[in-house]
């Protein structure tokens, strides 16, 4: 039950989140789509395929399929007097997107017995394949890998799940709030993880 | 047999069209080569993955990895000459490998039984594979995303096959010419899906 | 044990090329350590991908996993003062990466009984795989393509197995040096491949 409430919920926030950065970058009416559902199922893909189910598993997800339809139309649709907080919504929804896929990946990992920093890779991969695939197929650098502290809370999400700190029902939809309320607060509030930059762009730039 | 001949028309036309995009990026001989192949067998590793076949099937194809190879050194060695219209026989190509690809994506998806949905998209994904990769490896933003009307050609081929329209090789050829056709014209003459731009690049630029 | 070996030395250096990759490219410490990963092990995913073993394998290799991550903390640690020549060392683990995961791929292609131009495929593919994904999310034209002679160092290996002229682990690893050493080479002296450019760029810039 509560993987398949993770499971809505990550698919049609990456659903959306994919079909806004499409209409940033001035994609076609079925580009938007196009770019939506890959960002949506593009993260279960790879999630299928790093614990090994088979990607032909997608094509059982008939019901999910035509939610994240109706919320990139909704999106589409949306009225023009709404639209200026935009890049605060793409960044809300892939927030949730993120927090969901980051939780069913460290769920599988530790159902499949693997160690701890197999749990962690896992959710931190399946949380943000799908990113990273609409972040490419956008013709932008990654968000997951530049951006402000985005993977840290895929890491704390395979963490409480690898150490058991959340296992019932209630546990993981808290765990689920709490790492989409950091990812938000961390854009929010700008918080940056170090960098350390080297070569010829921190000589021309910085 | 109409499937091994639709496998080598949109082998080959990726393959081309794959090479004329390494050349316009100046990629060298070897970047030819690869992304040519890249692309050409791309179409078909993302539809394998989709429907569940093994990827390493791909390796069972030597006679049409051949005709590949022979396909990209006559593009190479093409006369300077006839160079000219290079963006128009790179969309020819790119039409033709979409059409076969879309159409065999969406004939697996009806042979394993999958709803009409699942045809559409696996026409779709699978048309458009090889043409994504091969934009991304070269830098671009994939074609499908933005261009003149491409997935709705791809969408017909799904629709035809999911509702049994087109069944016997005599009526699949026919489609693969009507939607190779469809998707040159609407080049040829600028055919457009509505898009609705927001955010950023809209106001700096429109 | 060669193949253990080659895995080692392929897994660490693709990890240090990503993660200077992503330290030229302004990602943030996380940033750094994902791209590593993904360089790293998107090499070995990409490999079991073509050849047919699932790539949830590769969630066995935790004892490579924490090489690849204390290479990565190494380099990000690297003092100041050694940093200009920052550019040469990744392309020196580029070139170990290359040759470890070229020689890999070729002989796994020959232990399931493919022909030649298979075993030279799955050389380029599965050394070049890494580093394609690692250039791509670092928003750069994969070097593989464009780049000085690099694809022909990972055919020579795939020619060098798959007419059996190395086979024994000496032979192997004399075959890992040769390869490695004529990538750095021919970084170091420019050779170059033919390139012929068409279109517009080509007009544009030339």
């Amino acid at each position: 039950m509560t993987w398949e409430v993770l499971s809505i919920i990550g698919t049609v926030a990456f659903a959306i989140s994919g079909a806004i950065v499409a209409m940033e970058e001035e994609y076609d009416l079925l580009g938007v789509y196009i770019l939506g559902i890959v960002t949506a199922f593009g993260g279960g893909a790879v999630r299928n395929l790093l614990i090994g189910v088979p990607v032909s598993a997608l094509w059982e997800q008939g019901p999910l399929f035509l939610v994240a339809l109706v919320s990139m139309t909704i999106v589409y649709l949306f009225p023009k007097q709404m639209l200026p907080p935009w890049k605060r919504w793409g960044n809300f929804f892939d927030a949730l997107g993120l927090s969901a896929f980051a939780i069913q990946g460290a769920l599988y990992a530790v159902k499949m017995g693997h160690p701890l920093s197999a749990v962690i890779v896992a959710a931190v991969l399946t949380g943000s394949g799908g990113g990273i695939i609409r972040d490419v197929l956008a013709g932008r650098k990654p968000l997951v890998l530049h951006a402000e502290i985005y993977a840290v809370w895929a890491i704390l999400a395979g963490l409480a799940i690898g150490l058991k700190w959340a296992e019932s029902p209630v546990e993981l939809y808290v765990l689920f709030i709490a790492v989409a309320a950091l990812r938000i607060l961390s854009y929010a509030y700008g918080w940056k993880l170090p960098r350390r930059a080297v070569g010829e762009k921190a000589k021309g730039q910085t």
